[in-house]
């Protein structure tokens, strides 16, 4: 968990925190907030991550996107393998601060380490009767090939 | 915490996560998963919220979005007392399968209970001097009086 408190002022009231002019982002448990990071040409979702108070605040300084990894517990610069970076055109906070939003520019193929442009490269079938139903791969085919891209 | 094992099959393998064709969200300790729920017209996102297993099945089942609140820890369907319900056209589910994203057509004038469109209604300065930056309203005005909408 990280000191959050050296970079970012903590949350007051809930009218302060949606009301306010101050970013004071109210972090988790694990000191985490949620991040979505969509195309900003195309609007597309290309994946939800999470970000400590030192990820957001490298993310709003460099205007490149930086993540918390939670499986590794490490800072990660997106891209730092790939050299798939996230340029930040935009950054929107959200009403109680807990969830940020940035639209980026994704350099390279994509932003998913399966190989697809998006993380969220599958459907899922719906209406009364879709449950169970198999997800739907769309795009079908892989924007990258992950063993080429990070070394196998 | 949701008994999810009655709704959905518990998350195998990361390949199988990752590469199947079975939908298995990996919800976390308490029960849930992610999801960000954008305008299908616009592509902007209008919330960040999050499901258990159970709002996860009805928004399948029903085409309308169900959330799970984590301050009432209540199932919660959007729009119950706004009106401002979400038709879900599209939904998609992310590699590791912990996060959805739902592409919605907004009933109503916003999905915000503060009154906004979307809940990302300040932007972030960013930059090497913008630490500390105020947050700008971005649109500055209310799309709805929550006070109306809500009862007070």
């Amino acid at each position: 968990m990280s000191d959050n408190t050296t970079t970012f002022m903590p949350p007051g009231s809930a009218s302060e925190l949606e009301q306010g002019r101050a970013l004071t982002p109210k972090f988790d448990a694990d000191g985490l907030v949620t991040c979505v990071a969509t195309d900003v040409a195309t609007g597309e979702v290309l994946m939800v991550a999470h970000m400590n108070a030192e990820a957001l605040a490298k993310t709003i300084a460099s205007g490149e996107a930086w993540y918390y990894s939670r499986s590794r517990r490490a800072l990660w610069r997106k891209g730092e393998t790939s050299g798939h970076i996230q340029r930040v055109v935009e950054m929107r906070v959200d009403c109680d601060q807990d969830a940020v939003w940035i639209k980026v520019t994704q350099v390279g193929a994509g932003a998913c380490h399966t190989g697809r442009r998006s993380c969220f490269y599958r459907r899922v079938p719906l209406g009364a009767e879709a449950a169970g139903k198999e997800l739907v791969f769309d795009p079908g085919e892989r924007a990258f090939d992950p063993d080429v891209v990070y070394g196998g």
